[in-house]
């Protein structure tokens, strides 16, 4: 299988995509890696050359902070927009970017393209979980504003997603919402509902924001406004209560000392909570692979990514959902 | 002033709402509080009787779990029913009950009433910030969808709220959204930013969820579905970050040594950032004042309740938020 890895994407590139991209070749055989971006840049990280890596040369580089829509229509031959071109080219079944989100977004539905009957495709991270499982939220920033029909999609492919890549066999997907009652909810949710009892998804109801970070669902379902409002408050509460946490401890000599003793575990804790830690992000819909590492990503969360992008290929995670779409609209076309 | 307290409303009701209502008549005489309920059972709490206290009799009381619109509709003599009628025939100024939230929203519609031009009242409780200070947030859930006409009325109310009964020269207004960019957004927020911009208020633009923590404005206006998905998320997140830290305190003996010493400290923190303690909320638009007191509300809480009714009386919240509300009504037809 041949995956494109944008080797101009993200804070540390493209060293680290370089070295991250060198250890899952060696690691997997049957995985060949197009590294696109600027080739001289590329090979002086090329400590060693696997066979089944070959480099793409690209002239251009989108920045993080060029505008997503301009930056993708005038940067033709930017690392990125050419990795989504061997993708629509089938040159490239998958690609990797740990670059500008919204740049990648726009790469996807312009360049890429959407799987017939897709809507909007949708942006699915994971957020974390108490117990560390976490759960796979969509959407997360792709569409703001959302239908219930979309939201049914979004339901669908999350949870294809989940089955497929994480080997869940029925996992359960909730619907955020304000309340757990079936009536509960804006317009938006309350249309949505019904539709997801009737999808051939394992639904378990509305699922309030308070209750995700306990796992209650395996897929969280929401338009990518509350979605974000959802996620930027969980960053932002933790990041409070951490730096309050930090205060206190540096109080007094006491407090020091006692903070010595828990840190560790809250080193670990912390971790678990950071939902970059989560590995990179589907944007599911496309009629291709396409996964967001974060753009603080290491060589070993582009490694990740890799091995994230073969189970997906080696379990038809497109074909998957572009099939359960088309059967959807026949069925409610009969 | 003449302030109906819901006494049968509350977890704790009627006896700690006859106490806190007790002191607040012993603190101020300028108060006149009429405890509405159950005659008996408030009598049988009424360890002094304070001149400034009388007893309004209502048979039906309307519980936590009944069905809101139901309830007022049916207990037409339930004890928040008979509150909403006295601010309603002007036998008081204002009504403050811990009971049914969204029975207290309905009593608000339907018996005390809107003021003439506003489209949607609006619950505005305050949430915590980092630095104690608090911001007020609305729509926290009365209307679960709304317009950006509603998102300018609710931001023109809680401008009000915020100079009148908390004293703040020009309170800094923020729109709850994804992005700081006016360009950000849902199409709900993207059509409120400018109605915002031309507003007679400090508006400070749009503000993320992680930011709001930070105090980074006075008031946040938003729809009630995403406020409430900010508030639950931030509910959520602290109560999971703090059963975490119970669980690594309480792993070693050392642990629990250096827990010890962090305890006095991290409850202080908690108390701080539980949105329950920041006093009642205003339920802001109706043509009377109306306040909500936490459930879990003890004596003082509904003491601090009185307190803060007797400045929106003193302030004339509701005439001035009438006013204004005519005035931009005016403006905009001429």
């Amino acid at each position: 299988m041949r995956i494109a890895i944008d080797a101009m994407g993200g804070d540390h590139a493209p060293k680290v995509v370089v070295e991250g991209a060198i250890a899952a070749a060696k690691e997997w055989n049957d995985v060949h890696i197009i590294l696109v971006g600027n080739q001289a840049a590329i090979e002086s990280h090329m400590t060693e050359k696997p066979a089944n890596i070959t480099i793409r040369h690209a002239e251009e580089v989108i920045e993080a902070d060029d505008e997503p829509v301009k930056a993708v229509r005038r940067k033709k031959d930017a690392s990125m927009v050419v990795a989504g071109k061997l993708v629509r080219e089938k040159e490239a079944e998958a690609m990797i970017s740990a670059g500008n989100t919204g740049a990648l977004m726009t790469t996807g539905l312009l360049v890429v393209g959407r799987i017939p009957g897709i809507e909007r495709p949708a942006l699915a991270p994971m957020l974390p979980t108490m117990d560390g499982s976490g759960v796979l939220a969509l959407d997360l920033g792709a569409n703001m504003d959302a239908t219930p029909e979309q939201l049914l999609q979004y339901a669908i492919m999350g949870s294809i997603y989940r089955a497929k890549v994480h080997g869940i066999a029925k996992p359960r997907v909730g619907l955020l919402n304000v309340g757990t009652e079936a009536a509960k909810g804006n317009e938006l949710t309350k249309a949505a509902y019904p539709l997801m009892e009737q999808a051939p998804i394992e639904f378990v109801g509305n699922i309030e924001s308070s209750q995700v970070l306990k796992a209650s669902c395996d897929v969280i379902v929401c338009d990518g406004f509350a979605g974000n409002i959802m996620l930027k408050t969980l960053e932002g509460a933790a990041s409070a209560i951490f730096s309050a946490l930090k205060q206190e401890f540096t109080k007094t000599l006491f407090s020091k000392l006692a903070a010595a003793i828990l840190k560790p575990g809250l080193t670990k804790f912390r971790k678990k909570m950071d939902y970059t830690e989560h590995g990179a992000a589907p944007f599911l819909g496309l009629d291709g692979l396409v996964l967001k590492s974060h753009g603080s990503s290491d060589a070993n969360a582009i490694y990740n990514a890799v091995r994230q992008a073969r189970i997906a290929l080696q379990k038809d995670l497109v074909g998957t959902i572009s099939a359960e779409i088309s059967r959807g609209k026949r069925d409610m076309e009969s």
